[in-house]
């Protein structure tokens, strides 16, 4: 190209960025988003003591601000969680087959730990129903709970110890990212089918109770059939009160499994129901979470089952914890941070695997419940464990009254309102394949197994990612009339093609994945254009490549770009780069690809292009003319 | 926002596309980027079909255009090839411990099939060292040749069908997406890596057949020493032949390793070889390929092997041929279609195993010496396939006296030509990731297996490309002073930011795996952004996101959009939209949230953006003011 016009803007080919330098920023975006040391950076030494103390151990930020007016307001809603601590931790203990006192346990030391280390101020710890399912599905398939409970026990614990590692060693290395790629899709179908299989379940055991009931006598029949009705009723009205998302009738719906239970353990107690064939859970002793450091078992028979359950239930549960504490975080306008979260659901799970307890995070449910009741800070879970405590010491012979259908009703209210219907309605009408995502994890986990199910919705996510990245999109931009703005000609029909131009806005990144795509799609545009124009006679003399869209380019890209260049260029088209970015001309100069593509075809703007390839085609005219002058 | 001024331009909210419409636009672009039907959309029916065959079975297109002047070229090319098809085929089927004659039989089937069915016109067809090793290695998991070779060999063919299968099918689904997921560095690597091992092993061989002379003769350990020299003479000149890439002394390297041979099979046959103990290949049977059909072999007991040798060889074998295809059309300035290509290849492997050959595609070295002889159509594979047969007809016996050390100096010699320093030094310098992805490859197959080093490096490789998506490259623009556009501020140091905006340009997609990311990182500009210019006194008030880059958003990345603009709201700053996409504003209009972003903060550029949110301002000063002089 000849010398250009003087109003070009010019392209800066700045000396490219070190390799130490673009390591240190590209780690810091990969691990350090959120730069969580920003307000530590410029204060003197021992306030920065102070600051990163209050990082690591939130408590320490805002138990000194603490005041009475607060407690207030935490009281109120740690004894409303406590009300649905006891009746879910003796429901989803059930689930998880082991010993419902357990349950209990689960609800005393891990919610004084996230106290100390949590940053959500609206987190419920608790047990959730999906991941006791979990556990008890992998691991009974090494042991099986009744032949031998105090083996599947020990692996339970030794399961939420590993969830505790992995959670903690996530969050140390900061690899919250790795819980992104748990879509809200697939978290939705995988609630779902959840629900669904544990509902299930749950009618199993009622039916089983029925089957039970006949072989006794028939009041107990009609009584229990009466008791299930009156619990199907309990169940509806959950159901719809979780729905309901009025404030004031939320009460209704915290305090509802609480009363279930009263009035189960009442009637059970009053009606002699054990004698009539109505299972209740039995014994419960009084007494506070013993240690359960000498039953961890590592033996290497069945060290994998502990292991995957473990680290499944440890991804699913944090994507649960940390969502449900961000979405509430963002109602406030607060922030709360990922990796810090892991870290305090992960040392809460390493605690409690040595206190007796099994894997907790925080409930969607719960959590509802705590921020609807007013909970200001984390000290609304030191309220519900100190009523724990209460009630293992001295109230829990009371429960072991409660009949099982209560809990299978307490269970299934709580399934039901996890059931989205709304979700996978909207996900349908607004993004096929979200939908596809969810169904997959909804009916992977119905009909297949919740680890599958898991991991094929995962999967589709991840084809979806990839397929984003091998299928960038491209499109041709053309000159809105009047205003000198080039834009997508499908999206602005009244933009029109430069004769003798084809402008290309391609889409980011280009890599190996992608660069036989690109080239292809390049090449088609060349010959649709082509068949286009040449009944109007006016032929494509360059190609322009819009490259602002691009955030980076590897090895195969480059030499995608080169292909591209020769392949148009033995058309007789010149390719021409307009606008790359930081990262990609970094790469065109420190590949040298740049001295083939030549400086003079990079340009900062399409209509510095445009200007300087119109100028180029006059001067050789213009030369052309003047050899025939000459001739 | 109230009215905004006359000049602005309009951004298209034209109805959203339907579903349908997108599906087939995306399934278009995902499966038939090339648009392979595009010859034959616009012609009469009769002329479609003959196109259509054409299209399929590309020898009906070359060959009634055939004539003697590109024969000359062919047969030339066809003969030199044949001549490196009958040591390699014969070195290759030692590599996987299969008799010699399998190699041979190997070149003569498959080239007749490729030249039907390919649509390359230089691609020689032949086995590979790279999959021969890595069948050996995943079969001999299940059965060692030397003890049961009828088995062994029948397992062989059968993953060699498998391989066929799984290539046809990639084909026929237009997944040849898949292969563009081995990236150029994972190759270099791995063939790298191949090389070492078989290099090494053929050393091992070498030491044996020392240590087994020592105990015959001392004359014979000269001679084999002599003669081990003589070889290393002959691997040196092939390896810098190979590497030396002028046309006329190609011819050397391309007749090395048959004059290797000959002299070998003359020095065996009159030194007597074999009563001294050096190692011949041993009887050979005259006769052209028996069939295998009887032999394929799908009892459950075994099948696992071959299946997971057929399906790994099946993709390295493609991503080879395809490659090497891909590069000789681009040197030529033609097109060859991926999906046709593996079609092709399939069905050689298909019927391959039926006629007792084992794997064979488009080797790197053969293809270039194909070329370099000048072929002009896939005719010099007939011409191969023909020297084979007579070859196999008449000359087999001969070539039973071919010393065991010839073949593995052929086989160094070669391998010594795919450890490409260059292109992993070049790797090192240019991109460090890229660099790792091929190190992973030979690292991995040289101390782990094949099939690990394989998998790793393509697991680097998608962490990649999944990091591409989750860590989406933010930029903040500023005003290049004195030409209204609008860049990265890194970038172009002189453009600067606009006091009350923050200007930010977003990488593409937005979705679940990174919104999170999306939003820390916005959160984050526009701290750094306060607290730069809060000394200043101008705080932001305006957020303008310049969408322009985004291809494509999926609900999570809507709902993101959303938290972003509530929690900025909350900062008293206004979110606007610039110039979103086709995919991104549909996708806003569908779920809605248009209407709460309003259609009013969105805009077509930043100029207009920066207008219409300065004339806003100046109105509601204008109000204040007004109110104030009411008051």
């Amino acid at each position: 190209m000849t010398s250009s016009p003087q109003s070009l803007h010019r392209v800066n080919y700045a000396a490219p960025r070190s390799f130490g330098t673009l390591l240190k920023a590209n780690l810091k975006e990969t691990l350090f988003p959120d730069d969580p040391f920003h307000e530590i950076k410029n204060e003197p030494i021992s306030r920065r003591f102070l600051k990163g103390a209050q990082y690591f151990v939130p408590i320490f930020e805002w138990l000194p601000k603490y005041n009475f007016k607060l407690f207030k307001y935490d009281l109120l809603a740690g004894i409303t969680i406590a009300s649905l601590a006891i009746p879910q931790g003796i429901s989803y203990a059930k689930l998880a087959n082991i010993p419902p006192i357990i349950g209990l346990y689960s609800s005393f030391v891990p919610p004084l730990i996230y106290a100390v280390f949590g940053s959500s101020k609206h987190l419920a710890v608790g047990t959730v129903a999906a991941c006791s399912l979990l556990i008890a599905a992998i691991i009974e398939g090494k042991v099986n709970a009744s032949d031998n409970m105090p083996l599947y026990l020990s692996l339970v614990f030794t399961a939420t110890l590993f969830s505790g590692l992995v959670q903690t060693a996530l969050g140390l290395l900061r690899l919250g990212i790795l819980v992104d790629f748990l879509s809200h899709s697939t978290i939705t179908g995988f609630m779902g089918g959840t629900a669904i299989i544990i509902c299930l379940q749950q009618l199993k055991g009622m039916l089983g109770l029925k089957h039970f009931t006949t072989h006794t006598d028939v009041v107990s029949v009609l009584r229990a059939i009466f008791h299930n009705r009156k619990e199907i009723m309990y169940t509806r009205k959950n159901a719809s009160l979780q729905k309901n998302k009025k404030p004031k009738l939320f009460w209704v719906s915290a305090i509802a499994p609480m009363v279930t239970v009263i009035v189960g353990c009442l009637f059970a107690y009053f009606a002699h129901a054990e004698k009539h064939g109505i299972q209740i859970v039995g014994h419960l002793s009084k007494g506070i979470n013993p240690s359960s450091i000498h039953l961890l078992n590592f033996d290497p028979k069945y060290i994998s089952a502990p292991i995957k359950a473990g680290v499944i239930a440890a991804m699913i549960s944090l994507a649960e914890g940390i969502a449900i504490g961000r979405s509430f975080a963002i109602i406030r306008n607060e922030q709360i941070d990922g990796n810090k979260e892991m870290i305090a659901i992960g040392l809460m799970n390493i605690f409690g695997s040595f206190t007796s307890c099994y894997l907790t995070t925080g409930p969607f449910s719960k959590t509802a419940v705590n921020f609807n009741a007013g909970c200001k800070t984390a000290m609304s879970n030191v309220v519900m464990s100190i009523c724990m405590m209460l009630t293992l010491l001295f109230l829990a012979p009371l429960f072991s009254y409660t009949p099982l259908v209560s809990l299978s009703a307490i269970i299934m209210s709580a399934m039901l309102g996890l059931i989205d219907y709304d979700k996978a309605y909207h996900l349908f009408k607004t993004d096929k394949f979200d939908f596809c995502i969810c169904m997959a994890a909804f009916f992977g986990v119905s009909f297949i197994s919740m680890d599958i199910g898991l991991m094929l919705s995962v999967g589709l996510a991840l084809i979806r990612a990839l397929l984003y990245i091998a299928r960038p999109a491209t499109c041709k931009l053309g000159l809105i009339s009047e205003t000198g703005l080039y834009r997508d000609v499908e999206q602005y029909p009244d933009a029109n093609g430069i004769a003798g131009f084809l402008i290309l806005k391609l889409g980011s990144p280009i890599y190996f994945a992608n660069c036989n795509y690109v080239r292809e799609r390049i090449l088609r545009w060349i010959r649709d254009e082509r068949s286009h124009t040449i009944s109007k006679g006016n032929e494509i003399e360059f190609l322009l490549l819009e490259l602002g869209g691009i955030t980076s380019i590897d090895i195969t890209g480059v030499e995608t770009l080169l292909e591209i260049r020769r392949c148009v260029q033995a058309k007789g088209i010149k390719m021409i780069l307009v606008n790359p970015r930081l990262g990609v001309l970094e790469k065109l100069m420190v590949t040298e690809s740049i001295d083939t593509i030549t400086k003079e075809s990079v340009f900062l703007t399409i209509e510095d292009a445009i200007d300087a390839c119109r100028f180029s085609l006059k001067c050789s005219d213009h030369i052309k003319t003047e050899n025939l002058a000459i001739v």
